[in-house]
């Protein structure tokens, strides 16, 4: 049985109500498995829990270990999909795994902010480190920027034969920029498999370098996903959590609703939140259609957005991904004062007042007309991150084939690029 | 003249034609002003840059003086507009001021996340630190939990008594628990106006000593402040730009865009954004109005809900908020062998760059039916920092009555806490 469970308690439905949907979330994960809809050359992500690169993800943990062995600092060079995954996994188990000599992370080449680049070079200062470069073409002009700049800080540190050995280039398998470059310069490369689109490649080596390196068991993570894999292909409409969040996400847009808010309890998930942002936002946001989805950390913005989703315009509904469980413990102690009146709560744990403020959230939302679907999980840690990878990975495929999109393209990505390119005077681009 | 610029180049509207809303921005100016309007007892904040409280600023400064001489750290335990006004500035204006000898701030009672406590708690260490606990009442949840417990670990380190010289408890001026708690204890104290409500309190002693704490120059903010409330109250609409940021909200509004987008280009303007959104959120989310307010970063989130803006449901539109100068210099640097092919923006700085992934992505944006409002600002320091917060809370309260709400009230927020105290059993609360 997962343990990522629906519960429908605040969602303004009921298990039954939503059957309604069943058969057209059957034909969509028919279409999704059989490989018949658009965005099909896009599916590998379907059986990567099972059929991942054995050689490579032994080659990604021997990597890890060399990087945890000779550096203080690791600079994660990628934008979207190219870094959303590792972020979201490094955050959801920071504190959940024992981390002796894990190197600080940090995440560039997603931005062109002249602050955050200094900001970054200045935090790593002079300790050792080592730099994960991952993009497909090695072109994208952000990660290109910070990758020149990033490799002329270790040549000058460690030369150019030293630096070689600090950087690991996550990219296609033949050809590209940055493939070229790792080819002639000897860079440690992995792959970035060509039926995986960014927003998708969480679990293969894209996502699992840098997650190793943050001293994650990435065989559990995978071991969970294989776990969600066979509950999303097989089992029926009530036995299977993908399926019935793409249906009541189905069932919202009929309501007219136009904003799904992620909600969670616990600042690091806040990542994930980051990562599902885009899965869902690249997936189905096209031809003018799709939900708008944006993150929330809760009970902190129930003091920011909490005024508006309990009384504003009826556009949203939520989506609150919660832990049962806490991996720690903080005992609310006895006051003899009492001076702030909190000793009504004196034993009980922290757990148990966020747990308390997540049900009653959901309750005076729901009243007030903002409906929400519970995904409950165990607890945080590696084997339902895997899970939870998955759950979403799958309900997004089924979701976007019911909502008649191709979930897999991200065509509108390239009209930005397209104006910057002929603002900065890149050759070819001049009359665009 | 305002160094706050509205710039309408891919606004899908013109100065002219948003002057249909002249009148109606007038008339709410005009019920703001005088104080004629829903929630005039909360209005302490319209004449603040000029009117406040001189003794308690230098009191202030002198606090804030005292803690960078004894504490390597900084922990400021509030909620909602009780920090994020802190957090925006101290965010915003990070690089660009000189400061020796700041402590580290860490920002808590705001959740009630265990891993979040305990991380802190962990960063923390064995390092000197003071407590800034900042709540009206003192009976917040979020923040009596956190400052439970920190006040027992300063009391653990100092003893009562030296506890008690770390603590600056910002509260009422007369009332409440917290207040009995620091004229009990000792505690150095700050008022909390009774006219200002928490998202409009980041120029009172709710921001102040926490920004003056982190090094900025708040003279300076209060100075730009005090310019942007002149401008506000006083300018036409062709010179006012909130009054034209308003209008344009409204016209949005009539286009039936649901979604306002902040986009910001530089990681250290994102909890800015934050604090935009609860001012807008708590203002106007009422009654089953208002635009959800949301934040992006560019050009990170272009690929990640940038697909979305460009081609999903055209349920949105952005106002983008720009330095025109930055602080800081980064330039790209010819590479002999140019496999990057980046060797075109050789000689050219980084923020070159971002200003036209900033000018492309508004245009394509607009092209694809998501137009925006550009708020163009000189750059990071004190004195805009001043006047984009008074800018954005006038253009709010002007906005507010133009919808026919009243902007100062938050009754919404009400409703989790009367549930979560059922659920905790809360003596008063059992029948609820």
């Amino acid at each position: 049985m997962s343990e990522v469970t629906p519960d429908f308690s605040h969602s303004g439905t009921t298990i039954d109500e939503l059957e309604r949907f069943k058969e057209r979330a059957y034909e969509a994960r028919k279409t999704l498995l059989e490989g018949t809809g658009a965005g099909n050359d896009f599916l590998g992500w379907l059986r990567l829990p099972l059929e991942y690169d054995k050689k490579e993800f032994a080659r990604i943990k021997a990597a890890a270990g060399k990087i945890r062995s000779d550096s203080e600092a690791f600079v994660v060079i990628g934008i979207g999909g190219s870094y959303l995954g590792a972020h979201a996994a490094i955050d959801f188990l920071s504190g959940t795994v024992q981390r002796p000599g894990v190197p600080d992370i940090y995440y560039t080449g997603n931005n062109f902010s002249t602050d955050s680049m200094i900001s970054i070079i200045e935090a790593i200062g002079d300790r050792d480190f080592s730099v994960n470069v991952i993009s497909k073409s090695g072109t994208t002009t952000e990660t290109a920027i910070a990758f020149r700049i990033f490799k002329k800080l270790l040549e000058e540190k460690y030369g150019k034969e030293g630096a070689a050995k600090r950087i690991y280039a996550t990219t296609d398998a033949k050809k590209g920029a940055l493939k070229g470059m790792a080819d002639k310069n000897g860079y440690t490369t992995f792959t970035i498999p060509d039926d995986i689109g960014g927003r998708f490649s969480v679990l293969s080596a894209v996502g699992l370098l840098p997650i190793a390196v943050s001293g994650a068991d990435i065989d559990m993570i995978m071991q969970g996903a294989a776990k969600m894999m066979a509950i999303c292909a097989e089992d029926g409409f009530r036995e299977n959590p993908a399926l019935q969040y793409a249906a009541y996400r189905h069932l919202m847009m009929e309501r007219e609703k136009s904003v799904e808010v992620l909600c969670i309890y616990n600042p690091s998930v806040r990542s994930f939140a980051g990562w599902w942002q885009q899965l869902y936002g690249e997936s189905e946001g096209k031809d003018g259609k799709g939900l708008f989805p944006t993150g929330v950390t809760y009970s902190t913005d129930l003091h920011s957005i909490g005024q508006f989703i309990q009384d504003g315009s009826r556009v949203m509904f939520e989506t609150i991904l919660y832990a049962e469980n806490s991996n720690n413990r903080i005992v609310i102690e006895e006051d003899e004062e009492d001076a702030d009146g909190l000793n009504y709560l004196a034993g009980k744990t922290l757990a148990f007042v966020n747990k308390c403020a997540m049900r009653g959230t959901a309750r005076a939302h729901e009243v007030g007309g903002t409906p929400s679907l519970l995904i409950r999980y165990n607890k945080k840690n590696e084997f339902t991150l895997g899970q939870l990878f998955y759950f979403f990975e799958f309900a997004c495929g089924v979701s976007g084939y019911m909502l008649g999109v191709n979930p897999f393209d991200q065509p509108g990505v390239e009209y930005y690029k397209r104006n910057m390119f002929r603002l900065l005077g890149k050759p070819g681009y001049e009359e665009n």
